[in-house]
């Protein structure tokens, strides 16, 4: 079992190269290789038994992934992307990166062959937008209101084209919101979701830039990499026709989220959240639905967090 | 005012052109300028006032429109396309044509400034598909089971991004199957809801290669130019948050179509349709959805046939 992961040294990636290394198999197979993909080179695992390749590559250069497809991986995970609020920023970056690399690698997988190799993107809440109804379920229209999503959305439709015609065996999940992110944030919109709790609950300040009925569609980190390993293992007839469709977050309003953080870290932590409103942000992420019907997503055997409490139990734990 | 058209030697480009010249307005603008551009050169319209100019190009050569826009067009109709039956067979020519050239566009207008210039497109009842519901509304989901539809989808999500953004005025109307169109078949896999109707009205022979309980939701050619048109005099406001929609063509029975042209044009006329199940064609135009609630394209004002019989009536008319 070969695997593919872009964006392998980003906190989706390396958390994902974790986990693999410590299941030591994917869909049954033992994991013997891997080939970490990112700008940076990735940290090298070191793990008897699994041959790692570590390569700082730019997936934008025409043709940069031939030897990497060359090689014919079991599983290829495209977590590379330039985050919501950059692609809003430079939409000819954002194009370049989340859409022509996604379809540069479709098309390398073609040129090689790689029916067979199962392709997992990453694609996001935020291609959803418009006017929508109060609950989105599987059927509902990606009108989204800004470039990424936008650029998901292109790439959705071009990766169950590629399936349907039998050229790869395409697989995309549709993230809820990430929280809590460890580390420090960054330009996506929705860093904030992450930084008004992971910040108090590291004794640190926090900007709430968003009103607190804000309602959001939330997953933990552990939920996402537990998807992203179970995206791999769903066979491929499940998916079809239509390969993309949301995971199961939960819905929370942002004073849940604080009241959360108050019920496990105290209310000192919470007054550590200054509540400066951003008119930018709010404008991107008011437009992100936060209910949802995941109905194919549990069907196939897709999990959800239980509650916030559990999401923020999980990253004192793992922060440890 | 001047007008641009792509795809402007083929059926509905010939139709629009002369509609435009009837009417000699657009927007309650006089027309001043057309500039018809097709693979081959469109037939050079001779009306006094009018300047026209004819151009044979590929649009898929990078910067092939560069002059065409430096001249500033104020509306400009993109009708060229690959259709469904050969964009199916080549994937490569249907992502050029279709996508890469509409995105070529796009950053063309974007290069020349035109954000106020009005971009309609034409998409297509086939980029829907999937797990539909029994009517379809503004707000379901675009999971085409085609590779002309898949590109539709995309071209219709960068449009709308680029008109969000402020870069063009773009606009995209889904066409319904349109029947009857004049001349002879094509390889758009919904050729036969023309031809079952109007080889028979020319005393010749046609094949049904579907079956008769087979539902389609069709236009007339009369009421899609008169959609283009109008297309161009909505206000842009009118067009967010999302700038594609279905136009309210009817739902009919390839039966009901045959049962009309007997009322028409006699029995014996019926008697020419021959019944030679065709299971590719089959696969892909029963994947198209044929019951609509067109509520958005309504509430802008577009306007449907009245029946079969109507659009039979008018394809007799307009043919003598």
């Amino acid at each position: 079992m070969h695997i593919v992961i872009t964006g392998a040294a980003g906190f989706l990636g390396q958390r994902l190269v974790n986990q693999l290394l410590d299941r030591g198999e994917l869909n049954g197979k033992a994991i013997t290789r891997l080939t970490l993909i990112d700008q940076v080179e990735a940290p090298r695992p070191e793990v008897a038994g699994i041959e790692s390749d570590c390569l700082a590559l730019d997936i934008t250069v025409p043709g940069v992934l031939d030897p990497v497809l060359q090689a014919r991986p079991d599983v290829i995970y495209h977590l590379a992307a330039v985050v919501s609020g950059a692609a809003e920023e430079d939409l000819d970056l954002g194009m370049r990166v989340n859409f022509d690399a996604t379809r540069a690698l479709l098309e390398g997988c073609r040129a090689h062959g790689l029916a067979g190799t199962r392709l997992i993107m990453a694609s996001s809440v935020a291609a959803y937008g418009g006017d929508l109804p109060e609950v989105l379920d599987d059927m509902t229209a990606l009108h989204p209101q800004n470039s990424y999503g936008t650029q998901k959305a292109m790439c959705e439709l071009l990766i169950n084209d590629y399936s349907r015609r039998g050229l790869v065996d395409g697989r995309v999940l549709r993230l809820p919101t990430i929280t809590i992110r460890p580390g420090r944030p960054n330009a996506a919109a929705s860093s904030f979701a992450s930084s008004i709790l992971r910040e108090p609950l590291n004794d640190e300040e926090a900007v709430c830039p968003v009103p607190t009925d804000l309602e959001m569609f939330v997953m933990s980190p552990g939920k996402v990499i537990e998807a992203l390993i179970h995206g791999a293992e769903v066979p491929r007839a499940d998916w079809a026709p239509f390969r993309a469709f949301m995971l199961p977050g939960i819905t929370v309003t942002v004073a849940e989220m604080l009241e959360a953080l108050g019920e496990v870290a105290g209310a000192e932590a919470v007054s550590r959240v200054r509540h400066e409103p951003d008119e930018a942000i709010t404008a991107i992420v008011s437009n992100w639905p936060a209910r949802f019907d995941t109905a194919k997503a549990r069907r196939l055997g897709f999990e959800g967090d239980r509650d916030l409490r559990e999401i923020i139990e999980a990253f004192i734990r793992e922060r440890s």
